[in-house]
């Protein structure tokens, strides 16, 4: 609808912008929205509570725009509310980790009044120099659409067009309300028709002839294998990913960034390929795939374990949101899901070889070891044993993000990990976004590991999840500082070490009375033991576990991944 | 010297880049470089020691950035390394804050080899688009000049001009640092040349001139004030001012943003002007004044309690570090360090006015009051009687930020806080960094005061002092959450509402052992004894002090800005 349209009728029901915007949040399945209050932006909270929305009250900026992300991750969609230049550049971080890694978060930046911004007025939280744009010019390298609310006359289109963007692209918007704007009236009849967040569909002629060539060599092929990654769950084609496991029987393996994927306890599950960095057998079975149907590849340096992928484009149908690449053929403007589909439906009985056994069972040299040290090789695939159907796992970049590589899931599990935008700290944040989200679908447990390093980045998020009344599991890999960055640079210099805290007296400083419960674990018997406890397996309290492992071990890919990294920095 | 020049000379004392770089550093007065580590900048930090640089060890990016703005503010220049994307990103908004209140901080971004970049690789902590510029180019808007080493042939010069700028500008510069260039050679022999820090000199006869005109109406004024603002502390004129002071006799006042840029014991010293926010008496001489020399003005909301500023243009000329405003006539181009100092050799003898009284003594109110209630109408003038020579006096963005303006100094006090930017947290980290340059300079304590609410935003950095062994005392404000934000809006909401912690718990659990003291102080008589225990007021321990006040309590001053902000806003 064109702005005059608007502006030549009258507004019916008029409703307040911010109102607006919060009912289009709601429409889409948010119910909480994080971020900070500044004084740009206290006015537009008020609404929060009428458009069943709750507000989190993250203790910083960087934090909640983690934590929005990791709440997107489990419920598809999340928005966080900053205050002009302060607020919003303290989150630019975790916004830049969302567009990387293709998050959908509405970033709604509380702003002062447009006819203050015209007048170039010299404000708090301004450079001084009377630009009102600098910020909003920073945000757009960051976010797949800007909004400017600036005219109540286009100002619902851009909410809707924000939305749906953010949506469609799996990616940040970022939305401007001035303090005048959120009380300027748009027409609340257009809540009626809700916002079409349906992908665009692929030319029906076109995507025939890319099932054609699919299939073709899907059918030619003696051991094809279905790979999936990062952006089959980005950009929700699980369905058609889990359809196509199913119909084809095909042996499939997940990436690093494509665990939790697909159901790992289904039979047809290989376990993790990442080039050298791979479970054991799988580079074999993957590597000499004569066709490989890779689903959303992201591949990073750390979602390969150091670019050690040993597969070739000719041997490769590569899937996308935006094309499909057979070979070498690319096949621009068209979303993988329509193709998947229709593959699906028309290939036919397929004659799969069979996908290498994988389980949760220790390797040799921990089953028989007599050792109570608790070493990654022995703490990941326990984990696996432990876990359950439903859980939230989040791994925070570090030995964690490259330990669960090592896990084996139970069915439904969400993983929440950055292994290409790697910021470390993210993890704690975005497990408060992300405890709040399975909280609202309920029954979901949501388990953290972190290690002491990245832990103090973001510490203070431990206090929101206590506010917000949650119950993650936080395991904190006590293991004295940037083990990772050891790896690749630095074994014993100094500036890898950190200070040593107190985990588990944390939680009380920062207010936790009752509803909290704390754990220091040094042996793979006290571990198992926890494990065991039902009273700790299910918990209405926030449990912080300190689980001592040594300084210099690190899970095989870690190693392997760092190593490549030095070689590349020098 | 042009690239060319050094290319085709050999490098008589060839020297790595990262040495090079932290050389030039030292050369300038930095001791200790702030930052995280990062595998992009771990093999940089290996040549601190040699060159005779600390690492201080942040907690997390934009603390570091924090810490660095409180540094330079004490020491004049300082340091920040961050690593590519996630790392310099989380600082931005420290180093946009430093652009708007003119701290030079050179920030060192280590990045992925030039190789790399070239090839647009996949690699970690990047968009995954291949783009490496995307950074740089956010960092551009906020820094006065970026020099991106890419070539050992230019490296030293971008070096040396990058330093001259962030000194000459007073504001951040961008230095980019792949990781392949912290070993390119270049040629050590310039070291033996200092970098010039010097500021362009006026032109003569253009200088002459101004100061003719600035004697003619400074002689025909019958009373005169001076006025000094933040940009006379952060273009360091301070010692041209004090001349100015001490030779004029005039009446002389600061902004809330001038705090500590004259010796509030010194005769002349009339006290705070800031409009309505003025201390007592003091906006009728300023008002009535018919000749304001304004020194460096920042005429921000909050450095004027909310645009109230009642002084014509007619009657103020304005120096500055690059133009001086003679009533409307304006010279651009003209430093106004050399102005005021021939304007002190030429103008012979006046006449001025006596300054008003001013004074620690508490209001009357005060004075005859029995309560023991912690109020910001005591609190203010008592911290002033407590505060000894050469304090270096943080206050955060909220109520203590304008209580300080009650708070006489005695001589050299060097006042922090961030009235135009106004990032709340910023006082903690800065503290950090202010306390570590005040360690180097000896015998100044560090003293902090911030509320509950923003300490909530960067309290991990309490860890990095203990870590460094520093002994800030911090007062930290126990009011119940946002106070400056409930008086603009949201009075009772709960958005303004904070999860209460245990504050003096706090250093312990981030590993304080000894070198730590902690208070809890609910009543006058207990702050007075405190104040009056010297093992607390010279103590090589951090000490943590909590004071609580009324929730609903806020100085004069705030709640005049407050409201003129909540009519702003509407």
């Amino acid at each position: 609808m064109a702005s005059t349209d608007i502006a030549t009728k009258e507004l019916q029901n008029p409703m307040d912008v911010a109102e607006y915007l919060f009912r289009r949040l709601h429409e889409v399945g948010i119910r909480a929205v994080h971020g900070v209050p500044g004084d740009y932006n206290l006015s537009a909270l008020d609404y929060l509570p009428k458009c069943g929305l709750d507000w989190v009250g993250n203790c910083n900026e960087l934090n909640a725009g983690y934590a929005a992300d990791g709440y997107a991750r489990v419920k598809g969609i999340s928005a966080l509310i900053t205050t002009f230049g302060v607020g919003e550049l303290s989150a630019v971080n975790a916004i830049a980790g969302a567009y990387s890694e293709f998050v959908p978060i509405v970033h709604i930046v509380g702003q002062p009044t447009t006819q203050s911004q015209k007048d170039g007025m010299l404000l708090h939280h301004t450079l001084g120099n009377g630009d009102f744009d600098v910020f909003t010019k920073m945000s757009s390298a960051i976010s797949c659409y800007v909004a400017r609310l600036n005219d109540p006359q286009d100002a619902a289109t851009l909410i809707d067009s924000a939305i749906r963007e953010c949506w469609i692209h799996s990616r940040p918007v970022y939305v401007t309300l001035p303090t005048d704007m959120i009380y300027a009236k748009v027409n609340g009849d257009r809540l009626k028709t809700p916002i079409d967040l349906s992908s665009p569909s692929n030319d029906p002629e076109k995507e025939d002839y890319v099932v054609d060539v699919v299939l073709k060599y899907l059918r030619a092929a003696k051991n094809p294998i279905i790979l999936v990654d990062a952006c089959a769950i980005r950009h929700r084609a699980l369905e058609e990913v889990h359809e196509l496991v199913e119909a084809s029987g095909l042996p499939t393996f997940v990436t690093p960034m494509g665990k939790g994927a697909v159901d790992e306890t289904h039979k047809n599950f290989g376990g993790v390929y990442a080039g050298n960095g791979s479970n054991a057998g799988v580079s074999d079975v993957v590597e000499s795939s004569d066709l490989i149907l890779s689903i959303g590849a992201i591949k990073s340096d750390f979602n390969t374990a150091g670019f050690t992928y040993r597969i070739g484009q000719l041997n490769t149908i590569d899937f996308h949101s935006n094309y499909v690449r057979v070979r070498y053929s690319e096949y621009p403007d068209i979303n993988m899901k329509g193709v998947i589909r229709k593959v699906v439906k028309q290939m036919g009985k397929l004659n799969p070889a069979p996908a290498p056994p994988i389980n949760n069972t220790l390797p040799k040299s921990e089953q028989t070891s007599n050792s109570q040290t608790i070493t990654h090789a022995w703490l990941w695939p326990t984990v696996g044993q432990w876990l359950k159907e439903n859980d939230v796992v989040l791994t925070e970049t570090g030995t964690a993000n490259f330990g669960i590589w090592d896990t084996r899931f139970p069915a439904n599990v969400t993983a929440i990990s950055q292994v290409l935008w790697g910021s470390i700290g993210y993890a704690l944040g975005s497990c408060q976004g992300a405890a709040l989200a399975a909280k609202e679908l309920q029954n979901r447990r949501t388990i953290l590991f972190i290690g002491d390093g990245s832990l103090q980045l973001t510490v203070q998020e431990i206090s929101t999840m206590l506010r917000n009344k949650l119950n993650p599991i936080i395991f904190v890999i006590c293991n004295e500082g940037y083990t990772i960055e050891r790896y690749i640079h630095g074994w014993d210099a100094s500036y890898n070490d950190i200070q040593p805290w107190d985990h588990v007296g944390i939680p009380k400083v920062f207010g936790a009375q009752s509803g909290y419960k704390g754990y220091r674990i040094k042996t793979r018997d006290e571990l198992l033991k926890l494990f065991a406890d039902q009273s700790f397996c299910v918990s209405d309290d926030l449990q912080l576990v300190e689980v001592y492992m040594p300084r210099d071990d690190a899970p095989a890919a870690l190693k392997l991944t760092a190593e490549a990294a030095a070689k590349r920095n020098e």
